[in-house]
């Protein structure tokens, strides 16, 4: 189970045996029911989180009542509210299972410490923060820039398998189009 | 003039004279003249850049001509088209100068072998790639439920200087709302 989280790892640096034991000794796993909350909004967010199963969505609920998705998570994903994360605060996110899922959590405590004493992982870290940061560029590009059909046919393209798991509802709701414009593009 | 890169590493780690004298053995120095660019699009590109004295706007160009902008960068920001720097691809973006600008550029070659020589390094980096991160999340989540005066009431109150320094039609493009409504906004 633990495996795909060393996968990942290992696709930046390689690990022995005892380093990825050491590095999963700082993990704890936790079981989430469909529907279940893993983060609400003003709770204090203690872990990021990886997804060993399951999928979940983390999404702001604005004063009218409005949902609006910041990002799925699904297998070999990590997903916290991570302004809330990195800063210790509470969090203005909620993070909900979208089916049964099982991730490995990491408090921010147990990251700084195995930053500090493993730089092969803090390399990883650092490394994944990179891909993450360029991603959201591209986001917030395909935002400013595409029409509804564009952005549309760009998150089909980069992650097919959302669209297997995910409500259409949802789906628009990332985009930041109407569920109806979303219906006329996807028939 | 690069005491302000060794401010910002110094607000995560401290550093002796000699390991920032061997971290600024890294980096290019780069003087550039206001409406000078500092990457055109398709260009392959070498570094990242850290402003020293300035004022940059990085942006996309759509196939109808029309600007969007990514980010613009100040004294103490870093700016590149990130994608293309760490992917090693070619630009889309474009980033020139709004005004007279010195940068101190920082290879990739570079950043990786400083970040290997000097686990503090990789963890200032590390540190500076979370809060970006975060910067973005908190853009989209704008850009996903805002208005138009809330976009520009948040961006006023996050950076009032940029207010000062940059025409209001750019200012209009980074918020991806048009001219006319920002002068209505900011009367």
């Amino acid at each position: 189970m633990s495996q795909i989280l060393r996968q990942q790892i290992e696709k930046i640096t390689p690990l022995t045996d005892k380093e990825f034991e050491y590095i999963l000794s700082h993990f704890t796993f936790k079981k989430l029911k469909k529907h279940q909350f893993l983060i609400q909004e003003n709770d204090t967010v203690q872990n990021d989180h990886f997804v060993v199963k399951g999928l979940l969505k983390a999404y702001y609920v604005n004063h009218e009542g409005k949902e609006h998705i910041m990002q799925f998570a699904m297998e070999d994903w990590w997903v916290t509210d991570y302004q809330a994360y990195f800063n210790q605060t509470v969090a203005t996110l909620n993070i909900d299972c979208l089916e049964p899922t099982e991730v490995l959590c990491l408090s921010i405590h147990n990251r700084e410490k195995l930053c500090a004493d493993m730089h092969k992982i803090e390399h990883s870290f650092r490394k994944k923060s990179n891909l993450g940061y360029v991603a959201l560029q591209r986001r917030i590009l395909s935002l400013l820039n595409s029409n509804a059909k564009e952005r549309y046919e760009q998150l089909l393209q980069q992650y097919p398998t959302l669209f297997q798991r995910v409500p259409k509802t949802l789906i628009a709701s990332y985009l930041g189009v109407s569920r109806e414009t979303l219906s006329r593009l996807s028939s």
